[in-house]
């Protein structure tokens, strides 16, 4: 592992925050996570998007321009061998001391962490339906924020790799996968959870519900029973570091899968973009 | 500002925490604030076991006895002339590098930190309806984490000092203050928000209501909507560094304290007891 902390890349013994940093003391940082692809950092620019939007909403001045976001990458990278890398982008708010201001915050410290992939992570898994319920979002969306506790805490539910925890949100919907959106397949119709359920607005689902509009597959979002998606015939699960996996099954063996069609056929689609593709938008209707 | 670590107080140049403890990377911490009165940490031994049932929900093993911890304090003290003291006590989940394994956490890190109080802390303060929702929590009660996100979004909406925001639930009922639990007096009944709209059960909300009992004050937990709380005669905000803080009025002047009785009766009794009780359950019934 590499890390690029301020514009240079940090020594092992430097790997530290401060203590008064209010990225440690309240949670108050947000992060993307995401792939390189032979060195491409996939979907970058959405990516982008959504810290800025986290990190406007939160207050956090950040100045840095997406171009020198992707310099500091490219420093990062030049200190590994392998160039396929997960990598996890963090803006905390910044060193304020003890207390809320409620002012804007101004000194943000930016961290680029440069991790190897899980070469054993599972192509396909089993889906769960968890007791620990999603929580509500912190403020009018859902942040990909230093807010973990809830997912934590779905993990101890289940520890089995080879499981996707999936929450339910608190009124009985089903909302998301503990790092992942869920789809599921009905009929050649794609169906998702709406973010209103407390899911994320994960990239991966905004690029997926972009396939699904240039491939001509209908795709809805909505409120959705555990029920509804237990008649499905096809589910996967998605995040920005494994992409699309495909679930075998979900609950206690409430649902088997029974057809890849639609899974393979966006599978495919996603894996023709991974080495230049900067932005969904790219890719035309 | 002084700060113990793991151990020994920190000089100026090591506060710092490692870029992978899931504290930091996850929120993944528990904290106590509490006051020191001429040294004495008020009700220490109810933040001690709140601590641990917050750590025990999130399977952080923390081997620390209270004594140990109180020896620390005693360390941190040492540093300081003043000793009225905020203190804030931290344990995080510990190192453990990128990704949740759902695995018990075992090598925390304790962090004590030593604060000046803040002398021009308003004595009444007026009670403002936030805009800003509180969310559910992460597990079955709200812990008190580095999950501070909602508080900071409620605290942009309030910028005054003197103006305490209060939380609604999701569900429309009156949660809590933004650093704070919220009490009102009605026809000598003195009411507080059940924590299942989202409160944090705070330290001094649970001393105010032992007060209540041994002086023979009726008191209800419920959920209660805000005109509930807005046709009250008086009202307080309690939390664990200010004790217990008048309200002068709710709302948009749409309730003003007529009555301090029973407010007063409490802060009267509250005071008694801040030199030297370890812990409520010591005032008997």
């Amino acid at each position: 592992m590499h890390i690029y902390m301020n514009g240079r890349i940090l020594k092992e013994s430097e790997w530290s925050v401060s203590l008064l940093d209010h990225g440690f003391l309240y949670g108050a940082a947000c992060f993307e996570t995401f792939r390189t692809y032979d060195g491409h950092p996939f979907l970058f620019e959405d990516h982008w998007e959504r810290l800025k939007r986290s990190l406007n909403a939160l207050q956090v001045e950040w100045s840095m321009t997406k171009d020198e976001c992707l310099d500091a990458l490219q420093l990062l990278l030049a200190q590994e061998v392998e160039q396929d890398r997960y990598i996890r982008l963090t803006v905390t708010a910044g060193e304020e001391g003890i207390g809320l201001s409620g002012r804007p915050y101004q000194a943000p410290n930016v961290i680029m962490y440069s991790k190897a992939l899980d070469k054993n992570a599972p192509v396909r898994k089993k889906g769960h339906f968890l007791r620990t319920r999603r929580n509500t979002p912190e403020g009018d969306f859902r942040m990909k924020a230093h807010h973990y506790i809830n997912n934590i805490l779905a993990r101890q539910e289940v520890k089995d790799t080879q499981t996707e925890g999936l929450f339910l949100s608190q009124g009985g919907h089903v909302a998301e996968g503990i790092l992942s959106n869920l789809f599921w397949v009905k009929e050649r119709v794609v169906y998702t959870p709406d973010c209103c359920t407390g899911a994320l607005d994960g990239i991966t689902r905004q690029f997926v519900l972009r396939l699904c509009d240039v491939l001509g597959i209908k795709a809805e979002i909505g409120c959705y029973t555990p029920e509804h998606a237990l008649s499905a015939s096809e589910a996967f699960v998605t995040n920005s570091v494994q992409g699309i996996v495909p679930l075998i099954g979900m609950g206690d063996n409430e649902m088997v899968v029974e057809d890849s069609t639609i899974t393979q056929q966006l599978q495919k689609a996603y894996q023709e973009y991974t080495h230049h593709l900067m932005g969904r938008n790219e890719i035309g209707l």
